[in-house]
């Protein structure tokens, strides 16, 4: 482990982050708002600390992949301290654990608030949470691309069948495709903004709903979120750009040179698309059974929340929790499950589930033929058993964290769905949960401990768990 | 798959359970009860199919391990079906549905209830639902020995380092192995039967709770379970017999012999000391700054409660249901995890969690050091890759089969953590869960396919879900 070349790379970060703040602070003198002093203050320090490390660092073009562990790790934490300072400096919060778990939520992705109120934030501040739900999601484009690789051969499954700018090399590649992968996400982003800014949104939200839709962030300019807008347009706008949000961005590449063949063949996207309309369909029905007198509201209620909850965005434009809980135990299930690998969802990921599936039924299928010799396929693509074994042990530690993290919440008194559903909630990224926590309802309630706990969640989520946790164990630093 | 042979051992299987019928018809004669004509039935019709069954088929010694998976999965829901003919013909129950629901929980040792008031039944039928728990432990013994070493080498875990009468070379020894556990199962249902007995319980509770809790089913006499006779010795008799029904047999074999080490030796063994204390100790902590007074009367109740759900038993002595979020959670995980393998018990079983944790750490520690050459290990024995591979998978079919199931109860309208522990507890084998169905409650007010749903999760958990679901895949009949 060289420190040196870790802080020389954190500096990097910290200077980027502190130049991205002049964005707000630009936002601040266009509305002249006080806040602007904030983000100078914050961008100053920021910039500086960025400095200093570097001064007492050097540069190195190869990276060992113990160190990219560490980078992530240390990077997502200390862009997450320094982006709360504005919030702090501003009057936001008087306790920096609010103010870090707001951050942390925004840089993750995942779009958890602890604000009563957002229509008492200046737009520099309802902005600048948004962009660090964009930035993040720039961040996640890099980290699938440069460091998932590493996680055990998990690469060869993120890849999956899509011959995009992916590449089997990938090393000398990594610069080239992140500029590529920046490109679409990019575009797509602009795209969203001038549809909903054509649609009556104003241009501010217009930005801010985009920037929380392409990270599958979920942070809004609005208390209500998307059902302040109430509009069947905006919403559609949404719904369709949420799905993308949650699909690989190499099939986006792909699509968008013309090959649409490649989107509909690739096994990720199919059961990406088998369970967003089984969900839908399902809550549909449930829904006008049992809620609204209508199909289409029933319809249009379940297809946003659907979308919302498996690209875990977050967004919401019904309070959820008082629907029956049939229709709130499947919103529960698509926490866990996410969106699909290489996007900018959150959760335990399609590929990995569908991969599940087939080693689930590969083992009963070797208990039939004991004799036959079976190897696991997705696609054309064979799966090393090393790698199956590996989104085995992810799922079961994924599970364990889920656990402990959920009965840990309920020591605090929190009741159980509320734990449940708040730990569900972080560690996929999405941001609301259920009952305490629903979404109509913010953090605010938890003690303080319980802030940390689920901030360290949204980390272990977003970094894929193994990353922090490999980080973080003692062996790690010997050798 | 040779029908015939199979005919012949669920034959000679309903004949054993007829027969059976004989001790509720001693029972009947004693006590002077009506019902003694319902068992009289009962048993002409069970034996009469079973012989019409045998004529029809013939012997043979060697059996295939496919028709082995046949064979249990077809004998338990045959004797369910036979075993719920006294509840219809007595008239305790109009619905054939909730008489199949009582006699699978009976013989699959689950002791989740549709009866509500445990006291308006006969002394004979009280009796045959306490059996149906003994006969289904004996049933587990034989199937644990014989079925599961087919189960992707699950054997070769289940034997773990206990050098007891199980041998290597098992097939031809399965007889004489499953008469010595046997003997043991037999020596302490006797001697808790005795202890009991000889303080302040009646022979007859003595002899059904002894039943219950050997087996682990959890049938009570009283529909306050053991709450009833709130006595601080009687529950410490049971919180010690639960442990050991929860205890993988063939130790207390070695115990028996004189050779304590080798259960303190035992990993297994050494974990479940570990959970059920910590369990005992969280909740102890819980109860006592939330709930109760006394530290002695917290410790009592957190110890009966831990014991009784680890070991999968389900009895009750006080409404758990509405204790705080914590001691609910710590339950409600416990449901999952189960006893030792070899034992009575069900759930996921202590050492498969073990294995994955074990497992999960070998991964993280492959990523630290990506060149080094590991090899999971229990105790001195190396685990192969297929046998973790197996685990791993077992725990997603777990995981899978607990969310569908739920998911489907929460359609019928039931609140989400009712579903999820009416899912838990009947998956797990252990009866009582949370909420609607809370230690207190019974299952009367799920709806007739909701019922029917939860016995196949019965059924499911006992077999250990790969033999149900390989026996119903399509494939099976195949090749």
């Amino acid at each position: 482990m060289r420190l040196k070349i870790i802080f020389n790379i954190l500096g990097k970060l910290l200077i980027f982050v502190g130049l991205a703040m002049l964005l707000p602070l630009a936002v601040a003198l266009f509305y002249k708002e006080v806040d602007g002093l904030s983000f100078l203050v914050s961008m100053g320090l920021t910039i500086s600390v960025g400095k200093i490390m570097q001064k007492f660092s050097y540069s190195q073009q190869e990276i060992r992949h113990r160190e990219g562990f560490a980078i992530v790790t240390l990077g997502w934490i200390l862009i997450s301290l320094f982006g709360a300072i504005p919030f702090m400096l501003s009057g936001v919060f008087d306790n920096f654990v609010n103010a870090f778990f707001e951050s942390v939520s925004g840089f993750t992705t995942t779009g958890a608030t602890v604000i009563l109120s957002l229509e008492s934030l200046s737009h520099s501040i309802l902005f600048w949470r948004s962009l660090s739900h964009w930035l993040g999601g720039m961040g996640i484009i890099v980290m699938s691309i440069a460091i998932l690789p590493e996680l055990a051969g998990s690469m060869q499954l993120f890849k999956a069948e899509a011959p995009g700018p992916v590449n089997d090399r990938l090393r000398p590649r990594i610069k080239e495709t992140a500029k590529t992968l920046w490109v679409i996400y990019i575009l797509l982003t602009i795209l969203q903004m001038i549809l909903l800014f054509f649609n009556d949104m104003s241009f501010f939200d217009a930005v801010l709903h985009s920037f929380g839709t392409m990270s599958t962030g979920g942070f809004s300019s609005r208390t209500l979120s998307v059902k302040a807008y109430d509009s069947l347009i905006i919403e559609g706008i949404m719904v369709f750009f949420m799905f993308l949000a949650g699909t690989n961005f190499t099939l986006h590449y792909q699509a968008l040179r013309g090959n649409i063949k490649a989107l509909f063949n690739n096994k990720e996207f199919r059961f990406y698309l088998f369970l967003v309309t089984t969900a839908i369909l399902l809550i549909t029905v449930n829904l006008r059974l049992q809620v609204y007198k209508g199909w289409l509201q029933s319809i249009r209620y379940a297809a946003f929340q659907t979308l919302s909850i498996i690209s875990t965005a977050g967004f919401a434009t019904v309070d959820y929790d008082i629907w029956p809980p049939f229709a709130r135990g499947i919103l529960l299930v698509l926490m866990f499950i996410g969106g699909c690998a290489g996007s900018t969802a959150g959760g335990i990921k399609i590929i990995r589930i569908y991969a599940l599936m087939k080693k689930g039924f590969q083992e009963l299928y070797k208990l039939i033929h004991p004799r036959a010799v079976t190897s696991l396929k997705i696609g054309n693509r064979a799966v090393s058993e090393e790698v199956s074994t590996s989104i085995l042990g992810f799922f079961f530690l994924y599970i364990i964290v889920f656990v402990v993290a959920a009965i840990t919440l309920t020591s605090f008194g929190i009741d159980l769905i509320s734990s449940i559903s708040a730990v569900a909630a972080t560690l996929g990224n999405i941001g609301p949960g259920l009952g305490l926590i629903g979404p109509l309802n913010t953090y605010v309630p938890l003690p303080i401990v319980g802030k940390l706990l689920l901030s360290f969640c949204m980390l272990l989520g977003r970094l894929e768990i193994y990353t922090v946790l490999v980080f973080m164990l003692a062996g790690f630093w010997r050798r």
